[in-house]
């Protein structure tokens, strides 16, 4: 049988990515979204919100090593680190390779997208039960808001902002973080394709730059993003994600992230400065 | 009238990439292939040879600006260059904003290919008609065996292994194209995929370090292209393009090339490290 | 290049048919609509119109001769027909060739249609050019409201009532059809499928009948409509289409329609007639 | 989550029918296909058995009425009927409503089509627990071979000729049938699309024509099989399917069938009357 998940690229618009399926392990309509989890061809299993593919297990590694690993080797010593979204859990299993790190909460408002994540993207959700992962089912914006200084390291590993996920994207959420975050801690957030959506890129960027002492984007390249290429903002209260000293780094067996990858993704292709900058 | 061209991503397999067109400008069969160029709703006019999305009016400059200026801010002083396919003009485009050159040859097997992009993407094809511009219709294999010692700079840019331009791969043909640079000389080429074809691009590179002394490999972000994120091999006589003195090199207005993305550029993700290495 | 048609069989719904295209003969926005006449691999060329199939080479032949031989063979003396839509001119071409039609007007809003068809579909609009068919650019329901006791057959081939031709559907029109037609005149109309738009049907057919002494329902197969099966709607002033006397039809050379399937036609399957009857 | 089924009208060629789905209920490889119940937004669920829709929930009555009526009204008295294939049960259903029928056994290849319909489709499946019904899991070749002179009425009620059901096609399996049938015996089969298939639909009908005394065809407008105009063909030994006296056959609600449709469904259009004429 010949199944199709088609996924629209842009909005209404004429680009649509379509992988051919193998098996639909779930599909429900959860309190917030229209979950699945479908078996495809190429990319294995993959979790998809709204019809929105989130994570794939063949390309996955990109997304949470980069979203982790970049934050958690830039800070000295991360002891706290929040999860806002993340509920597949690839980001908790990348934090939790971090000796350093003493407690990682995931604060997912869809309990159901963590049930099944565990149940069938195991390879991803796999560090949730650590006893050093606290999973925390409820809206981030108010966790965040009740949590302050705390937190060495906040990822904001949300879905697009044109869902659920809008109020994860902008100032006042960021003011919320900068509290929540210890007098040196770091804010990370995937913050969409510079390519097809420059104008929500740039206000991301410039909301975030707006509070924190220092701002940076940096990219990577996933395969199953539309464009291919995404987008990261760091905002730090003392150090910069971009000017670590790699010497430091100790070794890791990863896929993606590389101490040297570390520092040459924060350098950004012409046109994609051109969108963050004023 | 909703008329899609479905891109097939991998031969044979389950993934689709598919753009709404709103008109044909031309669609031929050419002696050597199937051509078409397009209108598309997202990325504008595009040439589709063998089914197969080669450039685009939206995306084109990353791929020109780096398959062009990577070579030609290396070599010191590139006076001669040769682009074998590329009858879309892009690379040619690029290469005679640099100016050291004395002369671009164009060798490219399908004569039709440089006769519509000139008629239907002259965004991309403007610099063939320019007098330091010589075009030449023909098999570029044996172009470059009658061609000894001639060029700084030799830029393969052509279709896919799977194609006409198989023998534009390999072993063989870099040792042609070795003898037909000058003897400080720079290679390069388009070398597909890591994430999808980690064989192809393996082979490839291996062939040309058995040749070059110097050989070394970087990745860009092209959202047309399967995963989005394509390989491109260097082959060089003596210069190492991933060590050029970068404050050397004068300013260019890019979209996507600057002379900190030169540098980064050849800075690889682990799995793409392991793919090339033996 | 792998290029197709889609086309949606319901609005905004979860059924689309898909055409492979070998070429765009032409596309344009006329006046009133997107007109396209595309070459595909399995049923040549096709007129499109606002997205939709109109007609195609390969299966023509039902519609329009079920549209026109179907009044035609019924009335017995059919001198003036009047087409109103139908600038394909198909229904024309199968008019003509009944010896007693003396003069057959295409009343056709879009003048665009008629010329394209003309160069593009040269073996259905061939009897555009024949002096007994005279070809008028413009408003049906004013053509007929304007031609008062003039026509024996007034045939209504139109495109969906959710486009330009909506007002070429319903009591208001037909009042004015029964008015255009001499006293002894017949009706007929293309009146969608009753598989997927039972309430259109229904309301259309109802329409007819208060309005006409006789009307009659009857069902032809064609491949490149929804449900593969169309009902046509016959409002008649004196004869019963349904109870035609066969034995006194001529010989003709068709493809679909025969006088066996002239009386055939009007048997319709139950859920049919549920949805005409009261 | 946008997930389309696509299926082939025509192998390896250019239209393809897609249908948006809500649910995979059940999909595995049997033992002789692939087998899928998947559940449609427009035709409800519908069996799917190696990738070609076989009957939906929304349109299986055309299908399974007419394959059953045609036969069972013409038969004075049919006692014994075997379904040949038809896993789904809707023949079955269909028979079981003939109060003179005592057995009806139905001889199905793959048990797990039995299986699941009885799981996913019991509204067509619903007369598999009838005590007059036997099911036996086997190769009905082998079974109309092993029973000779023992049924009214066989229904071949198959896949398509390029699978499985290849051998249920031909001279051969219709000897067979012609001896497992009594003296007054009538058998029937879908016998595919004259419109797409000719030169299948004339073999098989010719292969009928040579073994049974009156061969007849008729049709039946099925919206999901391509081209939405099936053919039916009834070998009989000694009733004419076309000739049966209407006016004796019983009421019976039904949605398709009705005695008058019984008659009109023979008359062929002319193309098809060409298919199956010497």
């Amino acid at each position: 049988m010949d199944l199709w998940l088609k996924e629209m690229q842009l909005e209404d618009a004429g680009i649509a990515m379509t992988y051919k399926v193998k098996e639909t392990l779930v599909r429900k309509k959860t309190q917030f979204q229209d979950l699945a989890i479908v078996d495809t061809e190429v990319f294995g299993r993959m979790l998809v919100l709204d019809g929105i593919v989130q994570t794939t297990i063949k390309d996955e590694f990109v997304y949470h090593e980069m979203i982790s690993h970049i934050p958690l080797f830039t800070h000295p010593n991360p002891k706290k680190v929040l999860v806002v979204g993340g509920g597949d859990g690839g980001a908790i299993r990348e934090i939790l390779r971090h000796p350093s790190v003493e407690k990682a909460v995931l604060c997912e408002i869809d309990g159901d997208v963590v049930e099944e994540c565990k149940k069938y993207l195991p390879e991803i959700s796999c560090a949730l039960d650590d006893p050093r992962c606290e999973v925390f089912i409820g809206d981030g914006i108010k966790y965040v808001k009740e949590h302050k200084n705390e937190f060495d390291v906040i990822i904001v590993d949300s879905t697009d902002p044109f869902s659920i996920a809008e109020g994860l994207f902008g100032g006042n959420f960021y003011k919320d973080i900068y509290e929540s975050l210890t007098e040196d801690g770091i804010f990370i957030a995937q913050t969409e394709t510079p390519f097809y959506l420059p104008e929500t890129v740039k206000k991301v960027f410039s909301d975030a730059k707006a509070i924190f002492p220092v701002t940076k984007m940096f990219m990577a390249a996933i395969p199953t993003y539309p464009g291919g290429y995404w987008s990261f903002t760091v905002g730090s209260k003392k150090y910069d994600p971009s000017q670590v000293d790699i010497t430091k780094i100790p070794e890791m067996d990863t896929k993606y992230y590389t101490p040297e990858i570390h520092k040459a993704c924060f350098v950004l292709p012409k046109y994609v400065q051109d969108v963050i900058s004023e």
